[in-house]
């Protein structure tokens, strides 16, 4: 059995053509019938002020498959350890023996997520947008602009709710030699976005519909589970077009649940990223659209990110 | 992070009275509130003859919680393989630290299955009995014989499908210094046999309710998933007691499934094991009555076999 360290993963994987090319396949694993993916498994510690998800799944043709446990504990930073946590097995699919333990503490995830952001939105933003505003400034914020410097030449502007947060965060991406600026005024960076990306906790909107101009992309990456929400509901109804990584799990408890609990968009209003990356359903028709992605996170992308991990250790480079 | 092979964990932990209270305790752990228990995830790999299940759980006041992940490739086999394979994840109910890998191979589950077989037979059985037949040659088979060697005073005697494997078994049973013998003919061992267990993988009755004498305990732990049956359906309509580890998961798809779906019993007449073992229910009334306990497994076991294995591993002896 292979076993690899966060560091060590690290030296492997990072956000470069190829992982981004693995996540998009993983979109539309999901959309052309190769995913299988049963539901994500859930066990709460309220008591610890803690939670675990368990991601698995499998992609027709695949050679492994991947079980990705993480958790959530709150409470750790105050004795000194990470609130997030995760493993990643990776079992064939031909024999179910354990070939790999990926003990990499929640950085595939993140990896994985920053590269969904940038992919979806890059997919669905007008072909001629440079100005992308990242709404967070914690850990997805930083792999999400290294994620647009990597696969765009899109300019990175951060707003964080705590100004020196995101000035911390514009010096560590420099220290990756990636370029960004602080956004001082969530409104005035908004009405200037010409792609939005949202990456907070937040469970009351950041995003008012009034901000956003005809013709911007906004990704919305932040809710991942009740409660959460980083747009207006308004925005989302007024969106021309509205699309899911995965349907069922952005209307049950994303970014889309809220519209719809409110009776304002239906299952048939929205689309699978999948669909809209491998040409079987529209993205984008008009310049002037507002076009709005939420990821929820699926575990093809986990799958994904295992496939190359892998074959990089292997020796090999593709995905 | 701790990292144990099988052959660490045989070393740890064994069929004694320490893990069977254990196993005991987390039956209990079900009926009284303790358990968190989601639903079992499953993955299938129809093209490869294989399955994955995860189980996983946790037990309200224990440190850990664990998911146990366990797959079998029934071709594994021809490729010099074994068939079932599994491992189990121990994390910290605190911080959602991984605490442990145990890299058992299948072999807590069997550890435990064996000892939850014991543990509900001599719960349910008369007092009196002393004459118990495994039916099955496998490794469950072997398993349950040292549990009731371990456990009780009974004489064990094993029937199999095919004889030369049942006489194997007895006498890797030797090796193990437990003695056991071999029943020729099914019917015959049925009609003298005060305590039953089964355990083969079939999917039509072997045990047929004419040969079953009053009086008579049946434990059945072969049929943890559709399409499997090793009672008579007649035979659990008859019971005066019919016991299930997890009642839900026995009327969907274990023994008791397939008398539920012939609208001979329903969820009213069965009673869950957790609640007989702590007195909370009534377990046998009559020494003439016959009882079933169907036994699909549960991740309470599992939680409670890898506590087992930690505790020994830190040095010290409580489960």
């Amino acid at each position: 059995m292979l076993q690899l360290s966060r560091a060590q993963i690290e030296g492997l994987v990072t956000v470069d053509a190829t992982s981004a090319e693995a996540v998009r396949d993983a979109y539309v694993a999901i959309t052309d019938g190769r995913a299988n993916l049963p539901p994500v498994g859930h066990l709460g510690f309220p008591q610890a002020n803690g939670d675990c998800h368990i991601k698995y799944g499998h992609i027709a043709g695949d050679e492994v498959f991947a079980v990705k446990i993480a958790a959530g504990f709150y409470d750790n930073p105050a004795i000194g350890l990470p609130s997030s946590t995760g493993v990643v097995l990776v079992f064939s699919a031909r024999t179910g023996q354990l070939e790999a333990l990926l003990n990499d503490e929640g950085y595939l995830t993140d990896l994985r997520t920053g590269l969904g952001g940038a992919v979806a939105s890059l997919a669905l933003c007008r072909p001629e947008a440079r100005e992308v505003l990242i709404v967070g400034s914690g850990t997805q914020a930083y792999w999400l602009a290294r994620a647009f410097a990597a696969l765009s030449d899109m300019r990175v502007s951060i707003w964080g709710r705590r100004p020196e947060r995101a000035a911390a965060l514009v010096a560590r991406l420099g220290e990756s030699g990636v370029t960004a600026a602080v956004a001082p005024d969530l409104e005035a960076a908004c009405r200037r976005a010409e792609v939005i990306v949202t990456a907070t906790p937040a469970t009351e909107p950041l995003v008012r519909a009034a901000w956003v101009q005809p013709g911007c992309h906004i990704t919305a990456i932040g809710a991942d589970g009740p409660g959460k929400q980083e747009l207006d509901t308004d925005l989302v109804a007024k969106a021309d077009l509205c699309v899911a990584d995965l349907l069922s799990q952005s209307l049950d408890h994303g970014e889309f649940a809220h519209a719809r609990a409110a009776g304002l968009i239906a299952a048939a209003d929205c689309t699978e990223l999948g669909a809209v990356l491998s040409g079987r359903a529209k993205g984008r028709r008009r310049a002037e659209d507002i076009t709005i992605a939420d990821l929820t996170g699926v575990a093809t992308q986990d799958i994904a990110m295992a496939r190359c991990v892998l074959a990089r250790a292997k020796g090999g480079n593709q995905p």
